[in-house]
């Protein structure tokens, strides 16, 4: 654990016992009139009014919307790339992050970013028709999901066991990201050359080949996995170096799309970046 | 209105057909029981599972529901960066982002950007002492709010009218934004230079001043306020600019705070940027 991730352990623990209070605190103002109590309440009442479509003050479940609240905003400042580096989902936060997963409203999110995606692919492209136009997938919750593992994982609450997450993806089951396979096909069916781009070790292709063709995927120009020695770089490192690469041979980037920030930041840039929504893992 | 904004409104007139096409299958999946809507009511269902807390669906408010998946995707989207240049906050969402900016999430979520820089500032500042490390804050929604004037104005529904919103600013009466006058001077307590660096026009110089001490601010190094002749250059390059002549005077740069991607994209780059939410307007 370095530094960042104790103080990142340390910040949650002040956030559970903040939470324990305030919890203690609801006890109290519920069964208690003296004027002691009338700060908690106040703190009670701003803090317990819900975010609810009708607007209206939900002071019965409080508690309940707080703990909502302060995972809504933990996630919410995840993808905004506000909270960086974290070892796992706060505990607290787990069946938060899970039914979110599981939701319309998570389906939806995706939805817009590929909505987006093609919109800039619509509006933006002008095409050599070289076949040195490109575009960048992660592979991971980007073409396909990896939450059926997670599920089973806490959600992220768990911090990842690499070997076990490995173990899985060998058995290529993953589902495909929801509206992905149109949009990769999509690009595909303009002349763009395709480039996937992953830290998944090379010993997984010809499972993610058979996950990938499985899921409707097919028409890569390039399938591009870890080596064994680049096992100790960072993520971001990785990535760059791989977009360099390409670059060197002469492809346009036109832009990438990944479930992390590590993959879509550094150098060289692509004329646009997509963030797909993923609040279960930091890498 | 560029290509672009003709583009996201074209965008935003087909999801208000999906939406209309949805509220009208809802109604025929309400009354009808032949086999023709059958397919119609599998989307319903699908779209119709509201994110609730408890997990299970809502078929009874599905319409409503969708409304508020598709403004939640809307904001998310606008937040991780997604969605840009937007002209305004789609007329149907409107309401959605008023209830959001007056809700106890909003202020969860700003805590949580605040808190999240206040780690960083704990954690990996080794300052020189020598006067010359620095912060950057912008200041309309990040050190003042202008919730009040948009709520005036459908909360970004309408298109900003410069004009309005300057009459408004020269009033001196915007609130602070939650947790950033405590954070400001966190910062000024360490020896951190700090600066604010603004769009907003010179001539508001001391409307703003009064503002700012009015509500708690005092002891910046410096007020960069934009000068008439920057007014045709784009707010990423004014932007841009000033942190370039910053570190021209030989500022180490440790971190910015904005509501805008465009105050925190470009270079130079900070050690750190942290992006309040904010989806009443883009830059």
């Amino acid at each position: 654990m370095d530094a960042n991730s104790i103080a990142m352990a340390e910040t949650r623990a002040l956030w559970c016992l903040w939470l324990l209070s305030l919890s203690a605190a609801a006890s109290q103002v519920m069964g208690a009139s003296d004027s002691s109590s009338s700060s908690w309440s106040s703190i009670f009442q701003v803090v317990g009014k819900s975010w609810s479509s009708s607007g209206e003050e939900n002071l019965e479940t409080g508690r309940e919307m707080t703990l909502k609240n302060y995972c809504e905003s933990w996630r919410l400042n995840v993808e905004i790339h506000n909270i960086r580096d974290f070892y796992a989902v706060p505990d607290e936060c787990s069946n938060f992050v899970g039914k979110y997963m599981s939701s319309a409203q998570f389906k939806s999110d995706v939805h817009r970013t590929v909505d987006e995606a093609s919109l800039f692919l619509t509006n933006s492209f002008s095409l050599a028709g070289d076949g040195l136009d490109a575009w960048v997938f992660d592979l991971d919750d980007t073409l396909l999901s990896t939450e059926p593992f997670y599920k089973q994982h806490h959600f992220g609450g768990d911090a990842a066991n690499r070997t076990s997450l490995e173990e899985w993806m060998a058995k290529s089951k993953a589902p495909a990201v929801t509206d992905m396979v149109d949009f990769f096909h999509k690009l595909r069916s303009r002349g763009i050359a395709v480039f996937v781009v992953s830290w998944r070790p090379e010993h997984l292709r010809s499972a993610t080949v058979d996950n990938l063709i499985k899921e409707g995927y097919h028409g890569w120009t390039q399938l591009i996995l870890r080596c064994e020695e680049e096992h100790h770089g960072s993520v971001q490192k990785y990535n760059s170096e791989q977009r360099k690469q390409l670059v060197g041979r002469g492809y346009r980037l036109w832009g990438i799309i990944s479930s992390q920030w590590s993959s879509i930041t550094g150098t060289p840039k692509p004329r646009r970046a997509f963030k797909v929504p993923n609040p279960m893992y930091y890498l």
